[in-house]
């Protein structure tokens, strides 16, 4: 054991753990003879057992001292476990229908006891990649952006609470460091970090590294990210970081939440969505060529944003004359400026959404860590057709995304680029 | 003494307190026969006394916890004199030349002593009403905010230095709050703490509190105030908390200090200024008609922003490849795109310091504290009529704001408001 405390775990001490731990203990019903324990820990970064008993379940996750997927040569604080869990019960407060459980968090151990998200539930991102429709996915993601943003901001918030919070999530500092790296510079600079799909993408990464509008744009992102306390994000809100069955939503992972823009959350999912999209052409076989799907996911990035709007301002009206100070009801005390009011903030609110989007995808195809929905495409060069108009979609969003003026508008611009045929 | 350890000083308490102190007794040569004793608190927070001696002098200010001006029916945290010592120090070791000294600090008693700005130098807000030139004005503000803004951004700094930052400086909420209450909020709403100078511009402040446009432009800047941590910030520099000579220019009482948009500083010297501006006619006598005066004080205000400009982007220039984390060397890696950036960074800057300063001379006409500018006007009649071509003038910059290229627009649509006949 380190003497701070911490000592990673194995199989083997994750057993003498759970017996010296009588609130996870208790949920195993004090019977380890039949435990049934997995290591899961597909994501990037950390690593989490599965345990299951005939009296009940939990997930353990724990952080360590690095990024798991890159190993011990990129080192990176365990203190993330922190912010993970303080952010999950927050946001498990504020959303509790779509936010896992916490049962136990030992900041030592850097070591999270929390609720098995059990199957039929996958990963958002395999069910995306299977063709798999999730009818209910705007409503409950919608449901969770617009509450966890909405309740955290200082339309309800008091200043005195917003600047106490702020000031705790500062401390996550390293994990914000490590997004502004791989969001906002990587993609955009010779770094040995980054790949693509060589030699297809070889000229379309060269072009991101050369694009003076795409650089100027980025930077106004990427200061918005370090200098704007928006609302706790949850700071990591792709596809990979949702489990979903037909009826259920899970938001997971929460471990890069401070505050900052709230577009960054939005962006991020609906982002990932549109990667989904001009990822299908690669998924068609025979019998099955995704158009419908691909209806489908359009369909729900639409009602995302449209459904995030609507709660999202239904939560303004309910607490407009709350203990929020952004906007005091003595002031705004008509229904026009309220309107008003409304309008600007949703309108760079949907600007800020479609930037930070769009620098989540392109990282994801010129960056250090790209997604299965293309990694899944075996043909090369089949994935770079699909990468590059994901690629080229981003970038002209990035640029454009002031011009947007609705959703709909958007979308209308995926379904055209999509149609064109390839220009290399 | 209070349980806490603080006890208000009076002079006799004073002076046992410095005898108790050897920092401060040995600036006096341990000699306290011959002392002499002010009390000049004139500012609207604090205590302040002088203390002279044959050996030494300094000024000791105590944080007392209740607005002054107001009175006890106004509390406001003491822990304000942590927060302005924390940014004096920070600022004096960035910008020495203007920044007074810090000989001792006292946590528990919430008190400060320092450098005495000695005579010649007078409160910069009472030379302009006495109509004196200062020529090195201009260059001495543009060399302090210039400094002090540039290095504690993220121009400068590594985004782990500047989050310790600001969650340090979000202790100081209660100051935040303070003008986010008197500047943002209350003189667009009906206010006990409101007045102005009536009857004359009874309908000028209703206006205020009816304009739903007005009301959408202060509600972004209000947002940036409260969730933009962009640099650390004096938060009052107006001509209030400058002290001056014709060869020396002091910045005082930072206490309002945070990390918060630069534009609110720079913002809220020139809006100080040209209220200086419209309050000339006032002051106004036979055979001084203050033209003269007037014109010097446009040439100061174009030359502040001018110089900050040229400052401020010569130590981006300098500072270029350093540890600053916003524009990263390897990929802001060509003249153009370094050029790109530098134009929208210094243009957004640029609006946010129009509106921010318009915002500040609103507050000051039909808000809680005025500025003797205009109050040593007399004749009320008068007075008004100085005030509400200010006022006009403050409106439309905060409107129009983002329409003005350059300062030499702004100062011409000052001249221009000035040389029309009122029309009430």
């Amino acid at each position: 054991m380190a003497s701070d405390g911490f000592r990673p775990l194995d199989e083997k001490l994750l057993v003498e753990y759970l017996k010296a731990t009588p609130i996870l203990a208790e949920k195993l019903g004090n019977q380890f003879d039949k435990l049934e324990i997995k290591e899961v820990g597909d994501g990037n970064l950390n690593f989490v057992y599965i345990v299951i008993s005939p009296s009940g379940s939990f997930v353990i996750k724990q952080a360590l001292p690095y990024i798991r997927c890159i190993g011990e040569s990129w080192p990176m604080t365990k203190e993330r476990a922190y912010f993970e869990v303080t952010t999950l019960k927050e946001h498990g407060r504020l959303c509790p229908d779509h936010v896992p459980e916490v049962y136990h968090f030992d900041r030592l151990m850097c070591l999270i006891g929390m609720r098995y998200i059990e199957p039929p539930h996958i990963i958002l991102r395999k069910g995306l990649i299977a063709g798999i429709e999730y009818p209910l996915l705007a409503e409950h993601i919608s449901d969770y952006i617009a509450k966890t943003l909405f309740y955290t901001s200082l339309l309800y918030l008091t200043t005195m609470d917003h600047k106490r919070a702020v000031a705790e999530f500062c401390g996550n500092v390293e994990l914000c460091r490590l997004t502004e790296q791989v969001v906002f510079s990587d993609p955009y600079k010779v770094s040995e970090h980054n790949r693509w799909t060589s030699p297809y993408l070889d000229s379309d990464a060269e072009a991101v590294r050369e694009d003076n509008i795409l650089k100027l744009e980025i930077a106004e992102l990427k200061s918005k990210f370090c200098e704007r306390a928006q609302a706790l994000i949850h700071g990591d809100l792709h596809t990979g970081s949702v489990m979903v069955t037909g009826d259920s939503t899970q938001v997971i992972d929460p471990e890069f939440g401070f505050y900052g823009p709230m577009g960054f959350d939005i962006g991020a999912f609906v982002g990932n969505l549109i990667l989904a999209y001009f990822a299908q052409d690669g998924h068609a076989v025979a019998g099955n060529d995704r158009k419908p799907y691909k209806v489908w996911i359009l369909k729900t990035i639409t009602e995302t944003w449209n459904l995030f709007y609507k709660k999202f301002t239904a939560l303004w009206d309910e607490h407009k004359d709350g203990l929020g100070e952004a906007y005091l009801p003595a002031i705004y005390n008509n229904p026009d400026v309220q309107l008003l009011v409304k309008q600007k903030y949703m309108k760079e609110l949907f600007h800020d959404t479609l930037g930070f989007g769009a620098a989540k995808m392109i990282r994801r195809i010129v960056g250090v860590a790209h997604v299965e929905d293309f990694e899944s495409i075996k043909d090369a060069k089949k994935r770079a057709d699909c990468e590059r108009k994901a690629l080229n979609f981003a970038k002209n969003l990035l640029k454009e995304r002031k011009n947007y003026q609705s959703i709909n508008e958007v979308v209308s611009a995926m379904e055209q680029l999509d149609s064109q045929k390839l220009s290399i």
